[in-house]
C-alpha cells in the first residue's frame, strides 16, 4: 500500500547529487583537495557575522516562549513588513507585508506558488536550461511541465518557441534569472518582450497567466551590472526568493514568495499559500530563522570570490576552444561539450578527477555545468587537469 | 486560474484560531489578564535553558558554512542516530537512524506519513475525538477521512465501531495518544485489542494497514503513569512526534517520523518521505534546529504546572456537576457541555470571558475543550467565573 508515485521518484535521483557523492567518495581515496568537484551549488563564502550575532542576540535577550512560540500561519507580521520594505526600497515596488509569504527556501516558495495558480492538467512552461528539481515541484501539483527549447546563442528566452507553446492550457511560466545552470541574467529587452507576449496571450485567452520567477541568485551579479527586477515588468508575477545563496545558509531553508501587489487577488494569493502550507503540514518556517533573516534583510556575504572564479574559468575555457556564454551572475558556467554526448564527455573528465555535470537534466543536450562556488585556489589547481583532459581527448 | 481547492480551505478556518483571536481582541478591551483564554494549545512552560545553551554553542563554535549548509534530504545522519538511540533506550525499540525522518513538527510528520502509505481514494480512519487539522492533511493527499465515533465512556477507542468501519478500502488508521482534546492516554488493553484487530484485518484483506500514531504529548503524563509506546504493539506503525510541546518550541517546527523497523519496507518508507519532501519543496527541517534538538533529545521542560492545572479544573468541573473523563496527560480537558448544543454553550461562556472551544470540530457533539497550558494563577482566577456561568445558566 506504499504510494507508487512517490516511490517512483526514488528512481529519478538527482544526477547532481550522484556526482557530488562520487566526488566525496573519490576524495576519500585521493584526498578531497585533489578532486576538482564542480558538482554542487553549495555556497562557499562564510555566513555574514551579523547573522550569527543576530541569532545569538535573539536567543540571549528574547523571552523563550515568545521567541520559539507559534508563528502565524501566514508568517510573522514584523518579518513580512521588513521584507516588503526592503524590496520596495531596492526595486521600487509597493509590497506590503500581506504580499509576502515566508517559506522554506526558494524550493518551498516555488512549490507553493505553483500549487496556488495551477490545477491538475494545466501546463507550466519552463524555458531551458532549467534547474532539474522544477520537474518534481510541478509534477506533484498534477500540472504538466513543458520545456521551451533554449536560446543557445545567449541563454535568454527563445521567444518564438515560447509563443508557439503558449497555448490556452498554459497556467504559468516558470523562469530563473540569474540562471542556474547558464549564469545568464535576463536583460530588460527579454523581460519586456516576455511581458508583452504574456499580456497579449492573457487577453487572447481571457484568463490569467502567472509568471513564477525563481530568484535565489538575485544578488550574485558580476561586472557591476544590475539585474532588472522581474516583477516590475509584469503584474501577475510571483517572485520566489531564498536566502540560501546570498547569506550562505542553504540548510536553514528560508525564503519567501512575494506577490506583485498588482496581481489579481494579490492578498488572496498569500492567504492561499498559507492554506497549502497547512495541508502539507509545513505551516511556516521556524520562528527564530524568520526573525533573524528579517534583521539582516538586504545584507549579503562577500561574493567577490565567485566573480574571480568566473573570470578564471571563462578565460581558460574560451582559450581551450569551448563555446561559452559569459555568465553575468550566479556561480555556474555552462559551456558546450566537445562532443555531442555530454554524459560521455563528463565521464571522460572524471578520469582527470574533474567532476562536471552533463546538461541533459537541465533540458539541453550537449553542454555541461560547472558550479564554481569553491575556493579560487582549487579553481587554479583544476586548470592544468582541464587542459590535459581536453588535449588528450579532443 | 487560482486553485479552487486551496481557496476553499480559507473558508474552513480553524475554530480554535478564531476563538484565540477573539480572546486577544477582548484582551485589548479589558486587559488580557481578565480573559480566561482556554482556546489555544500553546505551551506555557519555559524552553529548557539547555536548549538555548546548545543553540548558542552551535552558533559560536561551529564553522558557519558547515552549520548552515545543506542537510541531506533524508535528514542529518548524526541527528537521526541520536533520536533512534534515545527511542531505543526509552521504549525498547530497535530503530536505526535510517528509520527516522526529521520533519517540520508533528504536522509535517503526519502529512508525510499519510502521503507515503495512502493513494487517492483510499480511506483513513480517525477515532473521535481528534485534532481538527487532520482533515486538512488527509484531504490534500486525495484520501478520504472517515471518523470512528467516540467511546464517550473513557475516550479510549470504540472497538466495535472501528471493526465495522475497517473495510478493505482502509489504508491507514490515525490515532493520537495522549489525546487532544480528551487528555485520555490509550492503555495497554486498548493498544493490544487494536493491534489484534489490525493484524486480523491485514490477513483478511491481504494488504498492509498502517497505524499512524500522533504523539506530540508523549511526555506530558500525570499521576506518575507511563504511557505504552504505540509502535511496540503493532509492526506497521509510523510514529509521528513533535518537540513543540515537550520543549515548548512550537514555532521552530521540528519533529520526526519514526518507522517501526518491523514495518514492511521500513527503510524504503523513510526514503520515500524524503521524496515527498523534495516534491513539496520543504526538503528538510533547518540544519541548526535538527542539530540542537538532537543534543537535548529526551529532555523536557518542567511540566508540573500542567498537572496542577488539571487537578484544579477536574475538581471544580466535577463539583459543578460536569461529566468528565479525568485526563491522564496533555494539557487538555474535555467535559460534556451542560446543553446539547456545544456551540451555544460556549457562546454563553464568552459573556463571562471564558473562552472554551466547542467539540463539534473534534468529531463529537456536545462537549467542549479547555486548553490549560496557562499560568495556574489564571486557572484559579477563572474558577469563580466558571461557577457564576454555570449557576446563572443551568
Amino acid at each position: 500500500m506504499i504510494n507508487e508515485q512517490y516511490k517512483k521518484m526514488l528512481e529519478g535521483k538527482s544526477v547532481i547529487r550522484q556526482l557530488s557523492e562520487f566526488a566525496t567518495a573519490r576524495g576519500k581515496e585521493i584526498g578531497y583537495e585533489n578532486v576538482y568537484d564542480y558538482s554542487l551549488g553549495n555556497p562557499s563564502v562564510p555566513v555574514p557575522e551579523r547573522f550569527t550575532e543576530v541569532m545569538i542576540d535573539l536567543l540571549q535577550t528574547r523571552n523563550s516562549m515568545e521567541l520559539h512560540g507559534y508563528s502565524p500561519s501566514v508568517g510573522i507580521a514584523s518579518v513580512k513588513d521588513k521584507i516588503a520594505a526592503s524590496l520596495n526600497k531596492r526595486f521600487g515596488m509597493t509590497y506590503t507585508g500581506n504580499h509576502i509569504f515566508p517559506t522554506t527556501g526558494a524550493a518551498g516558495a516555488l512549490a507553493h506558488a505553483l500549487r496556488c495558480v495551477t490545477k491538475p492538467g494545466d501546463e507550466v512552461l519552463v524555458p531551458a536550461p532549467y534547474f532539474p528539481e522544477y520537474s518534481c515541484y510541478i509534477n506533484l501539483t498534477g500540472a504538466r511541465m513543458k520545456v521551451v527549447p533554449a536560446d543557445t546563442e545567449r541563454f535568454q528566452i527563445h521567444m518564438e518557441k515560447l509563443e508557439e507553446m503558449l497555448t490556452d492550457n498554459v497556467a504559468a511560466l516558470l523562469i530563473n534569472t540569474p540562471n542556474n545552470p547558464s549564469g545568464a541574467v535576463y536583460d530588460e529587452k527579454t523581460l519586456k518582450e516576455l511581458a508583452d507576449l504574456l499580456v497579449r496571450k492573457q487577453r487572447e485567452y481571457g484568463h490569467d497567466i502567472f509568471l513564477i520567477s525563481d530568484e535565489p541568485y538575485r544578488e550574485i551579479l558580476f561586472d557591476g551590472i544590475e539585474a532588472p527586477y522581474v516583477s516590475k515588468y509584469y503584474d501577475n508575477t510571483l517572485s520566489c526568493y531564498s536566502y540560501s545563496k546570498s547569506l550562505s545558509l542553504p540548510g536553514e531553508r528560508i525564503g519567501y514568495v512575494a506577490v506583485n501587489p498588482r496581481c489579481r487577488d494579490a492578498e488572496l494569493i498569500s492567504a492561499i499559500c498559507s492554506q497549502i502550507s497547512r495541508g502539507i503540514g509545513h505551516n511556516c518556517p521556524p520562528s527564530i530563522i524568520q526573525l533573524a533573516v528579517a534583521e539582516v534583510e538586504g545584507l549579503t556575504g562577500d561574493m567577490a570570490v565567485y566573480e574571480t572564479n568566473r573570470n578564471l574559468l571563462y578565460k581558460e575555457l574560451t582559450e581551450l576552444g569551448f563555446e561559452c556564454v559569459k555568465p553575468g551572475g550566479t556561480f555556474y558556467i555552462f559551456p558546450k561539450a566537445l562532443e555531442e554526448d555530454a554524459a560521455a564527455f563528463c565521464r571522460k573528465a572524471l578520469k582527470y578527477d574533474l567532476v562536471l555535470v552533463p546538461s541533459d537534466s537541465f533540458g539541453v543536450p550537449g553542454y555541461f555545468r560547472m558550479a564554481y562556488c569553491i575556493d579560487t585556489q582549487k579553481v587554479e589547481c583544476s586548470l592544468p587537469a582541464l587542459r590535459k583532459f581536453v588535449r588528450e581527448n579532443y
